[in-house]
């Protein structure tokens, strides 16, 4: 479906400073040690090494943390095709869990299906690093909504 | 639709020492100060204080947060009616974000919808609590499946 | 929950015949024999009987002709709280399927979770009913957008 | 992620007339006049022609047949890579619609993501044909289950 998929252009030029500001106010990825390891426009990548004090019952990753860090890879995707000014917001998402989340480094890859003026589909995956090896562990589908800042 | 609800049954009269000790291995429930506030066969709800460090952009909590505690709601509120010596996993959920994650204390409610031999359906809610007001945040609709311990 | 649940109140006083009007130009409603069995504020029914050319490979109802009258009760759900002169498009669904589709009637049911002013969630179930038995079969969570007719 | 996904390759050689057998029990394809198009290991498409009784209220084709037809294509897609004697569930599915369903025929194309003992993961979409373009008009992400045939 590659061919199918819309080719993405910035309207804003300063796209990436704005990305890397709001990611810088979500304290949650500084909580976890996440960050941007790839921004590009409409695609997004967030990296996560393995914590201790982030599992559920069996010593994975908790599903809830996957889901954060590949919530907040598509909407960085998405915020990054928006005009300056703009803010996105979560609609909704839906994550399949493909695999336990055991690895070394986690990377969220968030990219834009499709840029509408208001709403913005995303697709998202999280692949766990190894030893050199790399697992998929969770895919996601989203909505994502263009507003203005909440005042 | 209430009439319609299985009456939930519990099959392990120990359900209830069971679901404690899981949650307790839940390294990421205690990194968040969440903590089970109602246990019940088929229906679990999970209690988590405003912290600072939680956030995204806008100093609400983070989807992912939110998802984490009623992901763990509803796992639990599964698990409750498994067999001893059973565990139950996520096979993926959606989740719709209603209104900020602004509050006091968000309370995550899991409810088992159907539990069947492998697939179990639950529904989950969480209602932010301020100055002694409630307000619904977020609905999830999530699959969870029933499996050996891992060994 | 339903102490959270918003009491919905319409904003357009002829918002029956709006949804009716809406229902009888769904030519797919016609084709499989589906109509409206309850419209309320923010709650819409619709019921459909079982027909021999809507199977999957087993016989059962194909999942997505159950989707079909959810989304259309859920889609008239908010389109029931609308403005007059609005529309309203699916944006995505989720629906989980608890039990085969077998049953001489099948009675979706689609509630206004909570009705903003761009996007609405609503919540779905479709029952099954056979020889006065009731049975839950599937529960979907959608979002819904509020539009300006298309032209 | 196209180097993460696993090579598919068949467990049962006769996979292609059991999937054609399956379909050709499916009711509902044949009264919707829809076809598989395309058919390899963990690979189906299905086409169908815009029909006059199928649409939404504004003419065009209603979310649930587009909904059918990539869930048809998601379950083949994990048929094909099953045993012998083997057949697939619907779990669940999330769809999102990113354009009205327009065309002259539309495609449905469905791919297993990850094919595992019980639970297999696919990806859809569904591209609208007119003149010679395509068009994505839908994403799905849906969990199939693999069963015993159902006696």
């Amino acid at each position: 479906m590659i061919a199918l998929k819309d080719i993405h252009s910035p309207k804003d030029p300063n796209f990436e400073s704005r990305v890397h500001g709001s990611f810088g106010r979500q304290t949650l990825m500084r909580t976890i040690s996440a960050s941007i390891s790839r921004l590009a426009p409409g695609e997004v990548d967030i990296s996560m090494p393995m914590q201790a004090g982030l599992s559920q019952q069996d010593g994975f990753v908790h599903a809830g943390i996957i889901t954060a860090i590949v919530d907040s890879a598509c909407g960085y995707a998405a915020l990054s095709l928006t005009a300056a000014g703009k803010e996105v917001l979560t609609v909704e998402y839906k994550v399949n869990f493909l695999s336990p989340a055991a690895g070394e480094v986690f990377v969220a890859r968030g990219r834009v299906t499709r840029a509408g003026k208001t709403i913005t589909v995303c697709s998202g995956d999280v692949v766990a690093e190894s030893g050199g090896q790399q697992k998929l562990i969770a895919s996601m589908l989203a909505t994502m909504m263009t507003i203005n800042p909440i005042p």
